[in-house]
């Protein structure tokens, strides 16, 4: 009879030794352009996990959020807390799910890009985060070709999240890192709200 | 001819409509139990978003590492800067990607998951992140009846959120919200090490 736990640590041992093969061949260093898409939760959340991460090394951030929220998010409390690590911009005056004026959005938005603009060449950022630019792009608010271009100028060690649904295609291909966050299961269809922490 | 942003402004005033329709008919609050799975990234990296969102309300969270990794994390290290707000307990002496002893695994999941209940049940508590129990589950450390009838003795309005791939199908049904994260692109496959900030 084979014995269980001795064929349990032959195959970790086997998985180990492929894990130490894999990690031991990837000797690159790179600044990724990370894109969260999908119509699924957590493509901003993961991107604030990154914020987290990030800090909790003691490097910099920068982040855009292309889209104010109606409500103070308990993920802008905390980053306030961390001001000397942390730079926010928020698209000023301009786009909300509220706003109804496409040329004033127009001009938040190119401001907004300006700022991402300056952060992707920061010499002291580590992290950006262009939080909802894929929002203004399917809107065409800014040109996805000017977007493509200050990806390309970024920094070479800089790293880059771009969150939002649909993401263009040509975004993607510029991408190193792809995740699309699918919906599989939501509550909001059983009559639940938004609730602290959680959506907000 | 249509004004161009006049009819910008109409649409927008009816998705506006729309929305506050919808918002205002999401009235139930619910503890939630949410799964992050899938083969993609963002599956954990998410769950530290919610744990800043929390944090930055002020609220309390608890933690459960299943899986305790090789290195010390950017994460980990944040969290302990919050320890008046964030209980931690990374699975002792137990499963990492590196042990080959199956019993020892086997008893320290049960450990973890004991501690993961009683968080469940804490009054204090207003997140609890059970990180990686996907991975326990798929490998039999802990039965999935035992996680399942916790989840369902928890405190009603405690937010729950398990990681890991291959969420098992009865997890998936208990859940209130499911996301996969799917992979669409990843630099590994270029040769691009697991880099500070982004992986760990």
């Amino acid at each position: 009879m084979p014995d269980l736990d001795e064929l349990h640590r032959e195959k970790k041992a086997r998985i180990k030794a492929a894990k130490d093969r894999l990690y031991g061949s990837k000797t690159r260093e790179k600044g990724l352009v990370i894109v969260h898409t999908g119509t699924g939760k957590g493509k901003s959340t993961a991107a604030w996990g990154l914020v987290m991460r990030t800090l909790g090394h003691g490097r910099k951030v920068g982040i855009v959020q292309f889209v104010k929220g109606r409500r103070e998010t308990g993920e802008r409390r905390f980053l306030e807390r961390f001001s000397e690590l942390v730079e926010i911009r928020v698209m000023g005056q301009g786009f909300t799910w509220e706003t109804q004026d496409r040329a004033r959005d127009i001009a938040a938005a190119r401001a907004a890009l300006a700022e991402a603009e300056r952060m992707l060449r920061d010499p002291e950022l580590h992290l950006v985060v262009l939080d909802e630019l894929n929002i203004v792009l399917r809107y065409d608010y800014v040109p996805l070709t000017e977007v493509l271009t200050m990806l390309e100028n970024k920094r070479p060690d800089l790293h880059v999240v771009i969150t939002g649904r649909n993401a263009p295609r040509e975004l993607v291909e510029a991408a190193d890192l792809v995740t699309e966050m699918r919906l599989v299961k939501h509550p909001f269809r059983e009559g639940v709200k938004a609730q602290i922490g959680i959506e907000y």
